[in-house]
């Protein structure tokens, strides 16, 4: 069984990977996940539904750094999407809390306004994981 | 000196006394300092000319998760402020960067619309360090 901090790790790796089954394969059946400057949600299918209609071209985490207490794992990251409207590039931190290997509360803290501040996508644009 | 995370654990305490002396004192004098959603300052007297001038009459600062790795401890706070507009509570993650006791480097990473978000002023209301 993966630790907490191999845990979250995995998971990045799934979002890069775009292996969204792998994604919600690591949080809990009954997990909390708050985009913090929206309401939570409860539950794995409530947040693969979230998820999944939010569409991506590509994604590109990048884990700036990372720090484990215990059972909680905090990141300092940045999370960039390649979308149909262009390229986002959100500085993000994120608090993740794992038990057994999954991942029962997920909050991520971030400023609302730089998931609508798009640019144009720059062909190749580095999305070595597209 | 205090290692990284006692010298973190010192600057929330010294805002919690409102200190802001010893705040100012646990900051390196080239410290950059990047509330995330708004543009950084670089320096020990920027960082004070701009936090000065937001004025606060109790500051309760509280630490829900801290996790440190080398030089670097990662925050997830609430950051309680009343000031004469009302009460703010600010849900808040921040890096901090540590290097021989002093802060060189802190990140916010909150939704600025929740330091907007004032709610009416609760007599007595738990500023246990007003």
């Amino acid at each position: 069984m993966l630790d907490p901090e191999q845990t979250v790790l995995a998971f990045v790796d799934a979002w890069n990977r775009m292996d969204f089954d792998h994604v919600h394969a690591l949080m809990a059946e009954d997990i909390f996940y708050h985009n913090m400057p929206y309401a939570p949600m409860i539950g794995r299918a409530a947040a693969r539904a979230f998820l999944d209609s939010w569409s991506v071209e590509a994604v590109e985490w990048t884990i700036l750094n990372i720090a484990t207490n215990g059972t909680v794992v905090l990141t300092e990251r940045i999370d960039r999407f390649l979308r149909s409207e262009g390229e986002l590039s959100i500085p993000v931190m994120g608090a993740f809390e794992v038990e057994n290997g999954l991942i029962t509360r997920w909050r991520d803290y971030f400023d609302p306004g730089a998931s609508k501040k798009y640019t144009p996508r720059a062909e190749g644009g580095g999305w070595s994981r597209r």
